[in-house]
């Protein structure tokens, strides 16, 4: 066998592995009988262990390391030869027993996060929160980021990411939203979120949902839409990326957007090209980028005008209560500013504020700065001074989300940069499709569908984040696009011009 | 780290990969997605190879010995140790060019299978089933059954059991069979199992199925109840035994009645003792036994007056159209003799027949005494001789069954052996508790679960298929018990006396 053959043969092992932990991840969200969740969690923890050997074999990386000095080596090839080199620096710059400790106490600290927040309970998961923040900052040093180990973190998956890019972005984002919530504020225009509201039943909203995401594009016989406490979508080979979503009665389009949003990602990993199967490069090259593709679906198609002229009637027939509902009545009601304490329960607009709250106070506590004691009130504090509200209790503050409590530390930018990307995305598609919302407003999804893969989808990881949107694009990273995009878009759901 | 734990270490890795294996094959079977199945049928193999390396990995042998001839070790070590090597040793007497070839046929020609029953063609799959005998041949002769390799498949799991002593036992259970039949033929009275044909909403199988499981005794906290084409328990550890049922809308007892037996299997998997958790001995000591304990809590608590004495009641709660059904007329019907070319369609009694049919047809396949061009006239001759009976076409008959597709050749023989073992259980239980079908007349279940529980399912592999045997009852194998049993139930159905 040549080198590069059993290259392949050790890169397929990992490929394999990865995708049977996200395969068993899902039937943990899925699936999973009570009982059996620390079996499950052992189980976790033997396959990671598993899977730092495969991904630090040293026949790997002397295989890696010889195939990427060759200078005839095919593209792929050279690509994985690269990621396996730094996967496994990153890997082995973190001591074992660091990196045991950490798998094993952010998989604990998720299911004590699950009962706190149930129980409004900071004080019982404040303890380990702490210790989560110390392990990743210990995970940050150990790869040499001693002055400011948001960088280790925020950099993560994607090279050109550091804590002074972000400063940057979010230096523009920031007052550009609150500017444009004070112009609205001051527009006296009231959309209503509540409009929507009504009583639509489950198996109706299943039936909605599974046939607007096929008609979007996603491939259901090559994944599944099921049920989850929170919605997710799970890489695996491409043949089977499986989505989740929610149904809440009373309003049928948040299982509408958590479903185009999930889509998004999961209609990414079904169309990475067949050449990156068993590969680990069948994956988007960062968490912006993945996040770029779901948020694409999710607003920039999915909360436009256009996608609601064609799925209104349907939903019409699916649901009643919806018969006197005109689309302007629709489309901004789904679109009405809703400043709220929960980032899940936010619009398109203000969710941006919620990200950067989390980045900051990320930013303060590894600045040591501030005290998990009082990180539930400073918490409260940049609510009340950005959005002027104050949570009314943990539960729907600080304890909202999972991230922290599982280790998603120094990750929330994605979202937000994700944004940024799908500004640059939508600025090249509609220079190549003009009249690409007259299209979604027929429910013809074919092009746009086809834009995205054979500009975004196909390359998977072949390239560096910054390379593919040159690529695409020609441009690097700005926020411009995007806020020209969401400031047209809610000078007229507000009428501000 | 001392001899003994890394032993348990190293056996624990095989039990975690075994319950990999599994959780992903109840996923293949319930859940996956049809594209994924070619992708799924690689990482299987990619699994069984990585299970083959750590059962024969040469520590784990060297550590095997030495503890197995060391004075003062633990049963449960000792055990462990024996089964290691003993599991060792048929794999490397398989070559493994032979073993990979086997696995990766079996696994096509079960999908092959699938394709020619839907399509009714022996033809196409002629070529690979007998492929698949000859794989499983070889590997019987590997093991150094020179004269009849079909002891090297029978004795798989139980070292007792070969063809001379089966050929003893069904030459015993065969002729009292159909002795049986032919005094039912001549008694005049008529049973029949269309009487309890109706319409029966699935939903309402669903809860009836669930509830009915329930208080017979499976742990729902551990397990689930899903539905697949083919009825499965899937082993795993103890804390996440999942199965499955199939739902008829005319006949709600095939659910029933499939639903206890997975249960039977399930909960045998749930109540191992916990020190055999994490390790291989988690399982019943051979087929036999594990048919065992499906086929008591199906047959001989399932099928019983006094069982229906108790969920009759409940059923006619559950399902319209039962109102007028007496307890005789019920018992009587779902105990109805009936003969059919299915063997999924057949009562307890004629059940015994389809199996003698199958172990005699591959008896003939081994001493080359037929060939695959003349096994589906042979298979329908044979029918005709013991059942009166001749399938239509071979869906109904030579097709009905995945089992040779898919590698299990020489194992149908557990399902009467199972009967067998059944016989020698319900005769030491009826010593032990007297009033056992008076409880189930009134819906107790707990003394016979617990009975069962205490004097089999704690033990998994810890004794051999013979001790096992001998500890409960004191007695070896033999189709007495059964036969009791068998002919004392059937002579009331039909007033034989």
């Amino acid at each position: 066998m040549g080198d590069k053959e059993r290259f392949k043969e050790l890169v397929r092992e990992i490929g394999i592995t990865n995708n049977v932990v996200s395969t068993l991840e899902w039937d943990m969200r899925v699936c999973l009988p009570p009982k059996a969740s620390a079996y499950r969690a052992e189980t976790m923890g033997y396959l990671s262990a598993k899977l730092y050997e495969l991904k630090t074999a040293s026949e790997l990386i002397e295989l890696a390391n010889k195939l990427a000095s060759a200078g005839d080596i095919d593209p792929v090839t050279a690509a994985m030869s690269k990621k396996i080199i730094k996967d496994n620096k990153r890997l082995t710059e973190i001591p074992a027993k660091l990196y045991s400790e950490y798998t094993e106490h952010s998989f604990k600290t998720e299911l004590l996060w699950q009962v706190a927040r149930a129980k409004n309970d900071y004080d019982m998961l404040k303890k380990d929160l702490e210790r989560e923040f110390e392990l990743k900052r210990q995970i940050a040093e150990s790869h040499g980021f001693i002055d400011n180990p948001m960088d280790g973190l925020v950099g993560e998956s994607d090279d050109q990411i550091n804590t002074a890019l972000l400063d940057d972005i979010f230096g523009e984002i920031k007052p550009f939203v609150q500017s444009l919530l004070e112009k609205i504020n001051q527009s006296g225009i009231k959309r209503d979120k509540s409009r929507i509201f009504g009583k639509y039943p489950f198996d109706k909203q299943r039936e909605f949902c599974t046939r607007m995401i096929a008609e979007a594009g996603y491939d259901l016989e090559a994944g599944r839409l099921d049920e989850s406490a929170h919605p997710f979508s799970f890489p695996n080979d491409k043949t089977d990326i499986r989505m989740t979503t929610r149904y809440f009665e009373e309003n049928f389009t948040s299982a509408v957007t958590s479903s185009m949003h999930e889509m998004g990602h999961s209609i990414y990993g079904q169309n990475h090209a067949d050449e990156l199967r068993h590969t680990t490069l069948d994956c988007a090259p960062s968490g912006g980028w993945d996040e770029g593709q779901s948020r694409f679906f999710e607003n920039i198609i999915g909360r436009s005008r256009q996608f609601w002229t064609y799925f209104l009637p349907i939903a019409k027939t699916y649901f009643d209560g919806l018969d006197e509902m005109t689309i302007d009545d629709f489309y901004y009601s789904l679109n009405a500013v809703n400043i709220s304490p929960l980032r899940l329960s936010s619009d398109e607009l203000t969710y941006n504020l919620h990200i950067i709250i989390r980045y900051e106070l990320e930013k303060l506590i590894f600045a040591k700065q501030i005290n998990f004691n009082d990180l539930p009130s400073a918490w409260n504090d940049k609510y009340m001074e950005y959005l002027g509200i104050i949570p009314k209790n943990d539960a729907e503050g600080i304890l909202q989300d999972m991230h922290w409590a599982s280790g998603y530390i120094g990750s929330y930018q994605n979202y937000v940069i994700g944004n940024c990307y799908d500004g640059h995305l939508l600025n090249k598609m509609r220079q190549d499709i003009p009249d690409m919302y007259d299209q979604v407003a027929a429910g013809k999804f074919g092009e746009i569908f086809n834009w995205q893969v054979k500009n975004v989808h196909v390359h998977g990881s072949l390239y560096s984040p910054a390379e593919l949107l040159e690529r695409v694009t020609g441009e690097s990273l700005s926020p411009k696009h995007y806020l020209d995009y969401i400031g047209n878009k809610f000078s007229e759901v507000y009428k501000l011009n």
